[in-house]
């Protein structure tokens, strides 16, 4: 198996207004909203919503209702961009988990909850490069 | 908020067991054991195994304690490169959730469920680009 994952899909309770959150944080999909699933391009992989239980299905899983061990994250420029992209989210609707803080391993980072209840930390890593592109490197 | 993520962090059990799938899988990682996580580089982005109480802690969720509504999925080259994965993750201790078969969508994909419960569908997926370096593009 090579080491890489070309798709990450949250499940979603409804379609229309998961999308309309992504979008209000400045994505943009060219998703036919007809097809019953969006997806966002995120550099060479793909972020999908789909309906959840339509998920849990296909992935031959029972569904725990809850969170369920898997949190996306985004590292950013500085702190600052941090606290934007958390204010961003609370503007569209998303809970704040965590406000923009230092962190334990060095650098700085908050946590918002999307409508569907997926967590998303935004973080500011010193020891990790992060490309002009958005390409993260591990020292 | 720009449209990528950096990371994906799957909460764990028990690490070691965890990072002994993914290594039986062909992955590697330079991260110290001793370290309490472990990152895989995957192209411009990182998956990341760390402990399930912690992650869930990290991220201000309620654990619901099953699948949460997320799935990875890893697009590869051919139908027969689908069913090799499968047959791989079986022998390096997966549950085979699905077997290769053709999809509703005009691929042919199959899932394996890790140590950890984490699903993984593994697809070939004629209608979507995939690069040499393993990136896939939206059509």
């Amino acid at each position: 198996m090579e080491q890489r994952f070309s798709l990450i899909t949250l499940g979603v309770a409804d379609l229309a207004r998961a999308r309309g959150f992504y979008e209000a944080m400045g994505w943009h999909s060219n998703t036919d909203p007809e097809l019953g699933v969006v997806f966002f391009q995120c550099l060479g992989t793909v972020l999908a919503l789909w309906g959840r239980d339509e998920l849990a299905a296909d992935s031959g899983v029972v569904d725990g209702g809850g969170w369920g061990g898997c949190t996306p994250a985004q590292n950013v420029r500085s702190p600052q961009e941090v606290d934007a992209v958390i204010e961003q989210a609370r503007a569209a609707g998303a809970t704040i988990a965590r406000a923009g803080a230092p962190t334990f391993w060095g650098g700085y980072s908050g946590v918002f909850i999307d409508p569907d209840g997926h967590p998303w930390e935004i973080a500011h890593n010193p020891h990790w490069q992060l490309a002009d592109d958005g390409s993260v490197l591990l020292p």
